[in-house]
């Protein structure tokens, strides 16, 4: 089903308007050039981020277009040429793009996304293809880690009324859920993209009654087959277990049912949560789910079980759909080639006083290499695009940084990360479907090693280089100090 | 003009449906209540906020409406009466909606908003309230921090590939400007809402030339009036700054041009500041301005200034648009009183283990007092809604925690901050020009004492409760007690 969706087109930095304007003032803009999108550090310092947003990517790029308005706004500035804006109105993508799946496990260093195109297309959709792919990714990443905490418990995303905005609530959600959450308190992130939304009372329901018994037996009568009660409005043991269990007996079990559950979202979730779990079992309900909220994070799931917590799921609000303890992914977008007249592709490099700021040039390409016996991931190659992996072959890496620290793989597979997405402005990628992104991102990280995926100073996953890359980026670094001390 | 945009009616709790249609079916849904919308604490510790957010909660109201395919998708999930999906089917708001205007300083515990609505509607607005008003207000309110910051120096907002997600980028510039930032550097933010888009170059634009010198020569020609030149991409003094002075002299000169720009993006910025503005001053371009960007935030400035930074303006990138040390802005919407039938108002409230968790119960009325010689706010009092301040009286007021902390207020002015927006389903309000807003929050700030809007230990601004009130609610968790031991 198609909805009613915004046109976004004008979603850019301005900086990209003035400089597509420039580039075709001064006979620049057919040039051909290639620009990697890549992220520096993993969010929260962990090990490993969750690549999402390439769906709406595609949607963005597919529906690129520029009203009269958007024009008339633009001649409106008095710094556009005229020739620019009749570019603009006739405006359509007709460039390369390739993109590492959405749900795939991705690193520090390599290309998510890597677009091939006109120059003045290609800078100019900068703004949307970062935001979109660092929203999502940081969402899916920050899920994926809670997700990890929560050991099989299920967890509901929570947050909308935190989220920064409505794209925010509803393509979080969407993200939580390709990271691993079971559903979504966001009705609409379920009717437009298929996250399972769910939810059944908030404190004022209680509150809207005469007494808290009323309003669960109430509840209870209504959604026998859903009955979740919040219990803490006044006192999570003294008044509202007794009373969950009264409206249990009272309503459920004269109909057969014993599926229900109780939420608690205050106080002491260690202690109450056992205490809960006991009276519960004692009064015949071993079957009753208990559910907690409250602030929850990574940390704190951990915490609450190792304390021996008894919870069966967890409903999670700000501290996922904002990503509270990290909230940026940083995910940049840095010119990599430009093509001369000949179609010879020209490899550029930044150079920069904070050596983690130096980009690594040129047309690229990245493997996967993943131990044949375990599946396991072992290393990311980045290569030039003209270069092939054979795996058959015994490979040498090695630390792009400390060149002496090498490993010779024996026994590997080489998967190539990043799938060509648009060919001359063509679509040619079918997007799958959200629980195919949601399987594959389950796949992916089962194929990571634990040392990769913990909490706490995980293990560093190699990302490295070709032997012919590395050369070419070393090259170009000392030929740009050799141009400075001149 | 208006903009395509998205029917936004969904974007709820699912648990807003379940609750409203189970008030519904037991006959409760058209019992009218009042909700409260208020938050607990200031982000960053800070000692006030920013409240914004209105203009898009009342276009959403006005909008409110819900498709054959909402009803279609309800029917699907199997547990909502055919009686409510016919309800939604000829949905409008018919309620009151008071609000603090946008722009409006705000102290935590103080409804910013109240909704008195049958309560299957009262429910069901809520996260969209919450979340825009929680949204712009966060961002405001951080932009109002960092402009504190600079000083009288102007911030450009440059954040969107970082926001979470397209209403992050654009509302979020929005509630930048709101909060004093100059500019954006998003496009769609100017075209629909007015925020003055700039910008000027990336290091892609240096990188795309064969020379650096080329690079700027050539952006100033097309942009004479406009030249910021970007001088980090190889090297800000050795290589960056001569190339821009000379591009500056070359092209800018001849025309009489002295108005001119450069901006630093990384490196040590108090100190390259120093020697860049040195260096302008003695080749004769005192007038150039020295920007700054690269992970700025209020703390960062306030300590480049202290240093002797010589920055004219700074661009602000992630740590704004996603208010980075600390991206939630926690208000809640509580149930605060019903009508019985007879039009009575019977107060509410929630009771907590955690006393700040307590809801200040009744349907109620905020008075700002000011002193009536310095201009500046005093106190905020919350009262019942049929009180009146008589401020040609003495007034004592009073710690609501603390009562034996008293003070009587001689010489005061006394101002209602919340202002009817709805009133019977139909808008009443007229909403503010972004101009005006952003002139109300300027005017807003400067009523207010140094010592509440300092960073480090603000003085706690007083919201107290009329005496009444705190009668009201002292006798309220009284009660509960009582119940409770029985």
């Amino acid at each position: 089903m198609n909805y009613l969706t915004e046109n976004l087109s004008m979603l850019c930095d301005f900086y990209e308007l003035t400089m597509a304007n420039g580039y075709l003032v001064c006979g620049m803009g057919d040039r051909i050039v290639y620009f990697d999108a890549f992220y520096r550090s993993n969010p929260d310092n962990g090990g490993y981020a969750i690549a999402a947003g390439l769906e709406q990517i595609v949607n963005y790029i597919n529906d690129l277009k520029f009203t009269p308005e958007d024009i008339e706004y633009l001649r409106s500035k008095n710094c556009f040429s005229e020739e620019f804006l009749k570019y603009l109105a006739k405006f359509r993508f007709t460039g390369d793009i390739w993109s590492v799946p959405e749900g795939t496990v991705v690193f520090p260093g390599e290309p998510l996304l890597i677009v091939r195109a006109p120059v003045m297309q290609a800078q100019f959709i900068e703004t949307y293809i970062l935001m979109a792919l660092n929203h999502q990714s940081l969402i899916a990443t920050k899920a994926s880690r809670m997700v990890r905490a929560a050991a099989g418990r299920p967890i509901s995303e929570f947050g909308a009324r935190r989220a920064h905005g409505s794209a925010a609530a509803m393509l979080g959600a969407r993200a939580a859920y390709i990271g691993g959450c079971a559903s979504s308190s966001c009705t609409i992130a379920d009717l437009r993209y298929g996250v399972p939304a769910s939810g059944t009372m908030a404190h004022s329901w209680v509150q809207m009654f005469d007494d808290e018994y009323t309003a669960f037996k109430t509840y209870c009568e209504i959604y026998p087959d859903n009955a979740i009660l919040l219990i803490d409005t006044y006192n999570v043991l003294e008044s509202g277990l007794p009373n969950a269990i009264r409206a249990f007996r009272e309503v459920l079990l004269p109909r057969g049912i014993t599926k229900c559950g109780v939420r608690i979202d205050s106080g002491d979730i260690a202690y109450l949560s056992r205490k809960v779990r006991e009276r519960l079992d004692k009064e015949g309900f071993p079957q009753c789910k208990i559910i907690a909220s409250n602030a929850l994070d990574e940390y704190i799931i951990s915490e609450l079980i190792s304390q021996g917590a008894q919870i069966d799921a967890f409903g999670i609000g700000e501290r996922l759909i904002t990503s509270k303890s990290d909230p940026v992914f940083g995910a940049v977008y840095k010119l990599a080639a430009v093509e001369d007249g000949q179609g010879r592709i020209i490899p550029k490099i930044k150079i920069s006083e904070n050596v983690g700021k130096i980009t690594t040039p040129h047309f690229k390409k990245v493997y996967r290499l993943r131990d044949r016996e375990s599946g396991k991931a072992e290393a990311d190659l980045i290569c030039i695009w003209d270069e092939k992996i054979d795996d058959t072959q015994p490979l040498e890496i090695f630390d792009p940084e400390y060149t002496w620290k090498r490993k010779t793989l024996t026994s590997f597979t080489a998967h190539e990360l990043l799938v060509p997405v648009f060919k001359a402005g063509k679509q040619v990628y079918r997007l799958p479907s959200l629980e195919e992104i949601r399987a594959h991102c389950a796949a992916e990280l089962e194929g990571i090693w634990d040392e990769v995926k913990r909490f706490t100073n995980p293990h560093n996953y190699y990302v490295d280089l070709s032997e012919r890359l590395w050369q070419c980026r070393h090259d170009m670094i000392k030929a740009a100090r050799a141009r400075k001390s001149k």
